[in-house]
C-alpha cells in the first residue's frame, strides 16, 4: 500500500475504513438523527465551541463558498488576510460573490504578521468582515491565529476562519479565540474521505447571516439549521462519510485533544528535523512551521516534480508538489490525521534513497 | 438487515459496498485520473450522451443550483414545469437565485401536459429556460420527457432537466431527446451512496454558461471542465463514493440498459398490482406512474404516517412518507437501482400483514 503523504485525502485508519462499507440508511429516519447527533456532540468537543456546528455536504472550498454566501452582501467591505493559494482562493470566492475585497497578501512561506492586519483595519473602518486562513496547505504555514483574532475582535469584526488543514490537528479552541464562521474538511485530520465540509457558527456569525443579501440556497446555514431540529439536513447528506466520522471522532477524543497536538507537532519536527538533516531547505519560515503540512525548496539542483514522480514511482510514497507560482519549486509532505513516527521514517527514508536521481547535490 | 424502500438513498450491491473501504489516494495523482475518466467514459454511455458529463461533490440539489448558476442570468424569464415537492424546489432555486420564473404547476399525482407548455411557451416569447422534472419523487410520476423536449425545441429554449431519480433507471437518452443540461444523484438508480450529483452539458448548455451572470464558484462548471482536462476535479472530490460509482458502472453495464428498464418496469408494475390487489389506491396517475418510486393513498382509514413507522419497527421494511402537503396523506416505495422481484416480495408481505395495525379497513 501507498504511504499516502499529501496533505489530503489522509489515509483512513482500519476501523474507519471498516465503517464506509455499511449499508445505506434512511438519511430521514432515527437511525440517522441518532449518527447527527453523536457526531455533532463530539465535533463541537473538538471545535471547542457550544455554537452550532453543521455538517454541509461537499469539498471544503464548498464550505468556504458556505462562509461567504452566509455572511456578506454585495458591496461588503472584506479584508482577506492571505499567505497561499488557499487564501487566495477564499479573497476570490468573497469577489466573485461581489464583496469589495482588500487584499492584506504576504510573502509565499510566511505567516500574517497581526500588526499588519491591525493597520488595514485601522486603515478602513468600513471593513466588516475578515478572512483568515488559519493552516495554509500550500506553503506549510500556520497562522497566530490567536494574536490575529485578538486584533478582529479590538475592531468588533466578524471573522471567517479556513481552518481546513488546521481544525482537530492543531490547536483551534474557536469560542475562546472569538471564530464566528470555522470551516474545516473531513479528509484532513479527521481521517475520513472527502465530501464534508464542516462548519461551526457564532451568534455573531448568525447576525451577519440575517443581514446577508448574497443569494444562498444549498449553503444556506438556516436551512441546515431548520433541518437539524428534525435530526436531518436539508438535502441528502454524504451517509457513508458521517458513519466514517463518527468513528474516526471516537478514536480522536479517546486519544485526546493535547495527545492529538503533541503528536502533531512532535512527527512535524521530525519531519523538519529530517529534512534539515538531508541538507534540504524548509520553504515555510521555521517559527510558523505548520504541523500539519511541511514545504520544501527545491535547492542544490533537486527537481521537485521529478522527485515527486519517483517517490510515487519507486518507494510508493505520495507527496504533493507546489500549486500556482510554487510548481517546480516545492514539494510537500502531509502529515496530518492518522500519522505515525513509523510513517515519516519510512517517507525520510525513502527520499534519503531517491534524492541523488531527483538531482540533488546537497547533503 | 432492513429492505430499505425508500427512493434515495437506495441499498447497496456488495461489490459496492466492498470497494467503499478502499484505501483513499491523490485526487491529483494518476490512479484518480484513471478512475474517473472510466467512470465518466461509462456514464456516457448510461446518459446516453456525447456531451461532457461532470461528478460534482455535492448533494443532488447542488446539482440542481449548479443546474441554475451556470446557465441564467438575474432577470431572465424561466418557464418552471412542476408536478411536485422537487419540481417547486427547482423553481425556488432560479428564484432565488433571480430568474424572473414563470409557473406552469401541475396538479400533484399527475404529470405534465406538453401542450400546456407549448401554450406557456406561446403566451411569453421572452421565456428562455424550461425547468422540467423527468420523474418526481415526491409523487411517483414520470414526466413524458421525450414530448415535453420536442415542444421545448419547437421553440428552440434551453431545457434543464432534473433527471435525479430517473436517469440510469428509466429510458432518458440525453442526446436524441436535446436535454441540454441533465441533473442526476449518485444515492439513486446508481446503486452508490449519496455525495455526488453529475451532470452533462451540451453545446446550448455551454452557450448559456458563457451569457450567466449569475455568481458561480463552486459549481462553476467551467472550472470543472478546465480540471478535468487535466484528469482532476476542481476541489476535492468524494473520493470513495467515485470508488463506488466505478464498480456499479459496470455492473449496469453488464446488465445492459434495456434490462434495467426492463427490470425496473417490471418491479414497478408488481408493486403497483400487489398495492392495488390489497385494496390500496395509487395516488399516482396509472398513465403517468413511475417506474422508479410509487405512491400510496391513504385511503380506507389508513394512517400512512403510521404504517410507515410500524413497517420499520416491526418489519424492517424502511419506506418513505408524504412530502409537505402530502404529509399524512400518502406513502412512498423506492424500487430503483439495486432492487429484485424478492425485495418487492417481502415488502408487499410485509405491508399486507401490517395494514390492518395502521387502521385499513378496506381490502
Amino acid at each position: 500500500m501507498d504511504n499516502l503523504r499529501i496533505p489530503g485525502p489522509t489515509p483512513l485508519p482500519d476501523e474507519v475504513l471498516k465503517t464506509m462499507s455499511r449499508q445505506m440508511i434512511n438519511h430521514r429516519g432515527p437511525e440517522f438523527k441518532q449518527i447527527q447527533d453523536d457526531v455533532l456532540t463530539d465535533l463541537k468537543k473538538l471545535f471547542m465551541t457550544k455554537n452550532d456546528v453543521f455538517l454541509l455536504t461537499g469539498s471544503g472550498t464548498g464550505g468556504l463558498e458556505a462562509g461567504v454566501v452566509n455572511t456578506m452582501s454585495p458591496g461588503d467591505k472584506v479584508l482577506s488576510v492571505s499567505i497561499g493559494v488557499f487564501g487566495d482562493r477564499f479573497a476570490a470566492i468573497a469577489k466573485h460573490f461581489g464583496a469589495d475585497v482588500t487584499n492584506l497578501n504576504v510573502e509565499w512561506g510566511k505567516a500574517a504578521d497581526p500588526d499588519a492586519v491591525r493597520k488595514a483595519l485601522q486603515a478602513d473602518p468600513r471593513i466588516k468582515t475578515v478572512l483568515v486562513t488559519h493552516n495554509e496547505t500550500s506553503t506549510g504555514v500556520t497562522n497566530d491565529l490567536k494574536a490575529i483574532s485578538a486584533v478582529v475582535k479590538e475592531f468588533d469584526k466578524l471573522l471567517v476562519v479556513d481552518a481546513i488543514s488546521s481544525l482537530g490537528s492543531i490547536e483551534m479552541p474557536v469560542d475562546d479565540w472569538n471564530i464566528d464562521i470555522a470551516i474545516t474538511g473531513s479528509q484532513k485530520g479527521w481521517m475520513v474521505p472527502p465530501g464534508l465540509a464542516m462548519v461551526s457558527v457564532s451568534q455573531r456569525g448568525w447576525q451577519a447571516h440575517a443581514e446577508s443579501k448574497i443569494p444562498s440556497f444549498y449553503w444556506d446555514f438556516g436551512k441546515a439549521k431548520d433541518y437539524l431540529a428534525k435530526g436531518q439536513t436539508p438535502w441528502t447528506p454524504a451517509v457513508n462519510v458521517i458513519y466514517g466520522l463518527e468513528v474516526a471522532l471516537k478514536m480522536m477524543l479517546k486519544e485526546g485533544l493535547p495527545n492529538i497536538f503533541a503528536r502533531h507537532a512532535r512527527i512535524a519536527q521530525s519531519v523538519r528535523d529530517g529534512i534539515k538533516a538531508l541538507g534540504l531547505s524548509l520553504f515555510a519560515e521555521e517559527s510558523h512551521a505548520s504541523n500539519t503540512v511541511s514545504s520544501v525548496a527545491g535547492s542544490n539542483g533537486l527537481d521537485t516534480r521529478k522527485l515527486v514522480k519517483i517517490m510515487r514511482e519507486q518507494e510508493h510514497v505520495v507527496l504533493a508538489g507546489g500549486q500556482r507560482t510554487l510548481d517546480g519549486k516545492i514539494f510537500r509532505i502531509g502529515h496530518l490525521g492518522w500519522v505515525s513516527d513509523d510513517d515519516i521514517k519510512g517517507f525520510l527514508s525513502s527520499l534519503k534513497k531517491v534524492l541523488p536521481q531527483a538531482g540533488f547535490k546537497g547533503g
